[in-house]
């Protein structure tokens, strides 16, 4: 049986709850959770946000564990060592996406919280494609958070050839938000925060920003203009895009990794004028979770995080539900 | 005196007007006109639909005719060369756009029709870098239309690494469209045409469509899902951008070279899961019209023409403006 905690109902606070996952599966691992981070979409599921929640709902997809078991076809991965999952868990491996190695835009992925149960556990299962291994140097316990956050904010920059020198802008300080900065740093390019908090302007500074941008200042906005090869999005509410747009370089690209749910009202005159684009793109294939792993080890790139114990799980919760994060909740077991 | 054919005022009938350009430019060139198209951007700039226009107004941007009188500094063009001349008619040469050889996004860009006077004329004049010399083996007569019309949708097939058999989607075929069709045969794509018209649908198909697609029928759009790498859009109205969203594959682009006025309503969500990209571009560079013009020689691509005179414009351009012309107005002076 595996030890987890689950919400029974949409909104609902979390409760123990145990599960038989019954016989491991040839191609998958089992892991043993050390440590999981809370990300805002285990808040979006747990709310049903997006229609897509079943009940009893085991969140957590920022997952670090040791393997415990593995399944009979499993090679890549062995019983002890130490790895990481993410928000998805297995993958159709046959799809032209997973035939380009962009596997994390297969139309079959599987879910670590949707069909299969998260790693609010003591353990959890995942096809052994989708569990990527930690290098030897790098932070374990704090490391959750790379596997669902990192990857969305790294991703863009090796899918769109961001380069050292770039000039690149992230809306929203947040989970994603200050690894996107860091990141950014040791990528080279030239960093501003786009922040309307005092606060958060200096902690952005700190964690490598080259500037900050007021957003709710139009005169600092305009004064803005023209200027970002890159804006990535991390936020879930509406702003007002055009003006944001009209801060990219010819050729920049707003970039969208944040779900809004209300639709985007774009002009389209000046993309045209401009060429400038814009995208979205969810987490990351297993191969760029590897190379995002390598560089944040060698660039010593580490989430802050805040601890609490597994235990006291809803109360972790509240403290991101009321954006008092500074800038990841990751959940331990007591006895780490 | 240059002899044209200007408007008075916002969606007047174009009359016979003259006007003294002045000494010629230092960088400048005069162009001894020989046929000039109609874009769908001089009914706009007539009407002042952008704000834009300056009256009298000559309008007429796709220009061929021979060299008359080049400026004391112009180097590149002879007295006697068969040139061409599209949207833009000058750049600053100093912006980074320039630098990169991007000069159809540079901010200092002049265009034919505004401060300068357009192309329904006898002569008309541009900065020697924005006109380009027409290859030998190309038809001159029906080339206008290449300068805008071809550039626009030729551009992104270079700006955008399409490769030979990508499945790419053009919606509108019209007087762009149509030689989008022609470019994307030649270039080695799977190519589409989105149209409701059987005229259009069956003239596309000879133009060298491989399939067409009634983007009027629910179930045709439904069963195109995840099928496009690249959907062409040369339309000015307001379409249902997310069901077209809906029929890119991962990493698709639907890339906008028509302007509608209306904003873009775009959920995110299908941007992000997807990958997929939305865009827009101007024209192109004179580097890339010159690679325009040489493919277009080579695979013998030709815009569909209807030719009036000069002195019948203002029946050429209510011709236009009924959509009746197939699938470009070509103007010429009677004695050509």
């Amino acid at each position: 049986m595996i030890k987890a905690y689950a919400a029974t109902d949409a909104g609902a606070e979390l409760t123990p709850y145990e599960y038989d996952p019954g016989p491991l599966a040839d191609g998958d691992v089992e892991i043993a959770v050390e440590s999981c981070g809370i990300c805002h979409s285990d808040l979006s599921m747990l709310d049903n946000e997006w229609g897509l929640s079943q009940y009893p709902l085991v969140p957590g997809h920022e997952i670090v564990g040791t393997v415990a078991a593995i399944g009979s076809d499993v090679t890549q991965l062995k019983v002890g060592q130490r790895v990481g999952l993410g928000w998805q868990s297995g993958f159709c491996l046959d799809c032209s996406s997973c035939d380009k190695g962009d596997h994390n835009l297969c139309k079959q992925a599987s879910f670590s919280i949707i069909a299969r149960h998260g790693g609010f556990a003591d353990k959890v299962r995942a096809q052994a494609n989708a569990v990527v291994a930690l290098p030897e140097n790098i932070d374990a316990e704090s490391a959750g958070p790379l596997f669902c956050g990192g990857i969305t904010v790294f991703n863009p920059l090796v899918e769109f050839n961001i380069k050292p020198g770039d000039k690149v802008a992230v809306i929203g300080i947040g989970g994603l938000g200050h690894l996107a900065i860091q990141f950014l740093k040791a990528w080279g390019c030239h960093t501003t925060a786009f922040t309307s908090s005092k606060d958060k302007a200096l902690e952005a500074l700190e964690l490598g920003a080259d500037s900050v941008l007021d957003s709710t200042n139009a005169a600092s906005l305009a004064a803005a203009a023209d200027r970002f090869d890159f804006i990535i999005s991390t936020v879930n509410v509406t702003l007002d895009w055009n003006a944001y747009i009209a801060t990219l370089a010819p050729k920049g690209r707003l970039h969208f990794v944040g779900i809004t749910l209300e639709n985007l009202d774009i002009a389209v005159l000046p993309l045209l004028i401009g060429q400038r684009t814009i995208s979205g793109s969810p987490v990351g294939s297993p191969g760029t979770m590897e190379k995002m792993l390598s560089f944040a080890a060698k660039h010593q790139i580490k989430p802050m995080v805040e601890y609490f114990d597994f235990s006291d799980i809803n109360n972790a919760i509240t403290h991101l539900r009321e954006g008092k994060a500074r800038y990841r909740v990751v959940l331990k077991h007591p006895s780490d």
